[in-house]
C-alpha cells in the first residue's frame, strides 16, 4: 500500500504509537481540574506539552491554545468579528473552514473582499496596500491542493505596519518549513495535529494576546480561560511528540525536495500534455497537483487505488464534488484541467515516486486508449 | 489506590484499553472525508459508532453529533439563541459551561431567569408554569456535586406541552440510568465520553430537530454539515465502545445503590455531625457529598490523598475555589458546611467503601483534635 494522502491526514507517527500503547495500559486518567494528586499531575503533563509545542513554533506558552483542531481554531478567530461591522480581507484560495466563516460574517454585516490569486497559485497581495480599511487579513501560509507557499511573512509584516490584524492559516506549512511565531507579526494563527501524525481531535490555536480574545466554548478555566471543556490530554500528549520531533520531520521534507522535482520532471516527459498546478511556484515538497486533459480525477484515482496507492482528488472536505475545486476557480484554471485532477502528497521518509510515476504512465496509457472522459460530452450540472 | 472521583473523569475503559492498543498499531488512519477506500472505510465507521451511540441513547443516527464534548456541545445550544433577545430559564445548579453562556446572552440582551432549589437539591420547577414568556429551559438531569436526580422528564414533558425548548443536560446520568431520548420530549440534550471511560475530548449532542442546528464550527460537511472539522475518529471509536456497554455499566451502579446507602448510614453513625447533601432526595448511586462541621475540604482531602484516596473537594471545575460552590449556595447551605465538603464519586464495579469509610472515620478524629480551622478565624476573601 502507498498511502499519498498526507495533506488529508498523516498517518500516525510511530513515537505516538509506541507512546499511546504504554500510556493507555499504564498511565493516569484524571481530570486536569482536580486538585488532588492525579489531577495536578495531569494539568503538569498538560503544560509541559504546551511549552513543547510553544517551542517549537518558536511562541510563547501563554499564546498556545489547544483546541480540537484547526477548524476549530478558525471559528475562534472569526468570532472575535462576530459582533461588528468589520472590514475583512482574504485569499480566495483559503480553506473551507475560512471560507465558510467569511459568508457567515458577511451575512452578518461584515465588509468581506478577496485578495487575486494568479495562475500559478501565488496570492496577490496588492490589495493590502491600496484597500483604505481593513481590520483582519487572512492568507493560508501553504495551499493545502497545490502546496504553493504564499509569502505569509511579507504579509504578516505588511499587516502589521498598516494596523491590520493578520490571521495566517499554519496547517500545511508546519512540519514542512520553519515556523517562528515570535518574529512573524502573526496576530492569529492555527493548525491541526492530525496532519503530523498526532491523533485527529487536537491542534492549536496561536494567538499573539491572548488576553484579548473572546472565548467560543466557555463554562471553565481550562486553557488560561479562553476555551472551556476538560482538555483533550490524551491528543495533547501525541501532538507534544511529534512537535518535539518537528526538526527531524522538516529535514526529511527537505531531503524530499530534489526527489519531487525529478518525480515531476519525469511524469512531464512521459505524459506531454499533462499539467503540475504551480509547478513554478515555490512549493512545499511531497504535494504534487496534477491533472491531464481528458482523463477525470475519479477514473484515475480508482486505477490508482487498484493498484493499492490512495490518492485525493483536491482537498478531502470536498472530495465529493466533481467540480473545478474554489482553488483551481480562483486560480483561472479551464474546466478540463480542473475536472481531472490528482494530488499526491506524501510522507517525507519513503520514496515511492519511482513505483507511483510507473503507475500513472500505464494508467494513462490505458485511459487514452479507451477515450476521452469529458472532452467529447457534455457534462450536465 | 482508590480513585474516587468518578463525576470529574472515569478512569479508561478495559474494554477500551484493549481495542485502543490494537487500533493504534494496526489500526488505519486516514481522514473519513477522503473519497478512496481508507477514507471510504474510516467513514463508514464512524456512521456505524453513530448507530451504537443513537441506539443505546434511544434516539435515530441523525440525532447524534459527535463534538469534542459535553461543553462544545452546551455551546452550540445556546449559539442558537445569541442573534435574539430570548426569554431563558435554568436552574442554579448548573454545570458552569451553561451558567457561563447565560451570563454571556444576558450581555447580549436575553432574559436569563432561574429555578429556585430547594436545600435538598432538587430543583423546583414551578416557575415553568408561571412564568409567561420561556423560549428555553435548561435542567439538568443529574447534579454533579450532590448526584441528585430531578425530575427531567416531568420537565422536558411540561416544557413541550407548553411549547417551550427543552435543553437537558445528560453528564452525570448517562450510564447510571437508563435513558431514551425518543420518548423523551427532550429538544437538546448533552453528553461527555470521559465520564464514561472513553477517551478524553470526545461528546455528544443530542438534537430533536438537527435541521434547524446553526454550526457553531463551520467550513467541513462533516456530522451532516453541523459540526465541521475532521473528526476525532479514534474519540468517536472509543465512545462507542462504552455506549455498546452501557446496560452493563448501569446494572453495576444499580448493584452499587444498597452499598452507596449502607456507607452513608455508618458515616452518620460514626460521625454523628456530619451532613450529607441531598441524602434525602433521589441520588444516583456511587456519589456522596458530605461536608463535617469545623473540617476544611483540603484537610480532609490532603489526609485522604496521603492515604491513596483520591477525591474531589467540589467540582473539578471549580476544585480551586476556596468557597461554597455555586450548587450548594443555591440550595442555601450556609458555609459552615460549604467550606467543608468532600466529593465521593466511586466506580460501579468495585466496592472500596469499607476502606474508606475506616479512613474519613480516622481522619475526623484525628482532625478533630487538632481543632477547628474556620470556625475559630475570619476567613477574609
Amino acid at each position: 500500500m502507498i498511502y499519498a494522502d498526507y495533506n488529508s491526514t498523516s498517518l500516525l507517527d510511530e513515537e505516538v504509537k509506541t507512546y499511546l500503547t504504554k500510556r493507555i495500559n499504564e498511565g493516569i486518567f484524571s481530570n486536569p481540574s482536580s486538585l488532588h494528586a492525579l489531577g495536578r499531575h495531569q494539568k503538569y503533563i498538560i503544560e509541559n506539552c504546551r511549552k513543547v509545542c510553544a517551542k517549537s513554533l518558536g511562541a510563547s506558552p501563554n499564546q498556545v491554545i489547544f483546541t480540537s483542531g484547526a477548524t476549530e481554531s478558525i471559528a475562534m478567530i472569526f468570532n472575535q468579528f462576530s459582533q461588528e461591522k468589520k472590514e475583512i480581507i482574504s485569499s480566495e484560495i483559503e480553506h473551507n473552514a475560512v471560507l465558510e466563516n467569511l459568508k457567515l460574517l458577511k451575512k452578518q454585516g461584515c465588509n468581506i473582499s478577496y485578495f487575486d490569486t494568479h495562475e500559478n497559485g501565488v496570492v496577490d497581495l496588492r490589495k493590502l496596500k491600496t484597500q483604505k480599511i481593513i481590520d483582519l487579513a487572512c492568507l493560508m501560509a501553504v495551499n493545502n491542493e497545490t502546496g504553493v507557499i504564499q509569502s505569509y511573512l511579507e504579509f504578516a509584516k505588511t499587516c502589521h505596519s498598516l494596523n491590520i490584524l493578520s490571521f495566517v492559516d499554519l496547517t500545511q506549512l508546519i512540519g514542512k518549513q520553519k515556523f517562528v511565531f515570535e518574529s512573524s507579526n502573526i496576530d492569529f494563527a492555527c493548525l491541526s495535529g492530525h496532519k503530523l501524525g498526532a491523533l485527529p481531535g487536537i491542534g492549536i490555536l496561536l494567538i499573539k494576546n491572548p488576553l484579548e480574545l473572546n472565548s467560543l466554548i466557555r463554562g471553565g478555566k481550562q486553557e488560561h480561560g479562553l476555551r472551556a471543556g476538560t482538555e483533550n490530554y490524551i491528543g495533547i500528549e501525541s501532538l507534544a511528540i511529534v512537535m518535539n520531533n518537528l526538526d527531524s520531520l522538516m529535514k526529511k521534507y527537505s531531503n524530499l525536495e530534489n526527489v519531487t522535482i525529478e518525480f515531476e520532471k519525469k511524469l512531464k516527459e512521459k505524459i506531454p500534455n499533462i499539467k503540475i498546478f504551480g509547478d513554478e511556484s515555490e512549493r512545499v515538497s511531497g504535494t504534487t497537483l496534477f491533472s491531464i486533459p481528458g482523463l477525470m480525477s475519479q477514473a484515475i484515482q480508482i486505477e490508482l487505488e487498484s493498484n493499492g496507492i490512495f490518492v485525493s482528488t483536491s482537498a478531502a472536505c470536498s472530495d465529493n464534488e466533481p467540480e473545478t475545486s474554489h482553488v483551481l476557480r480562483a486560480m483561472n484554471i479551464d474546466d478540463k484541467y480542473g475536472r481531472g485532477v490528482i494530488r499526491l502528497s506524501l510522507p517525507p521518509d519513503e520514496n515511492e515516486y519511482n513505483q507511483i510515476l510507473e503507475k500513472i504512465v500505464s494508467i494513462y496509457l490505458k485511459l487514452s486508449k479507451i477515450g476521452n472522459f469529458f472532452d467529447n460530452r457534455e457534462i450536465k450540472l
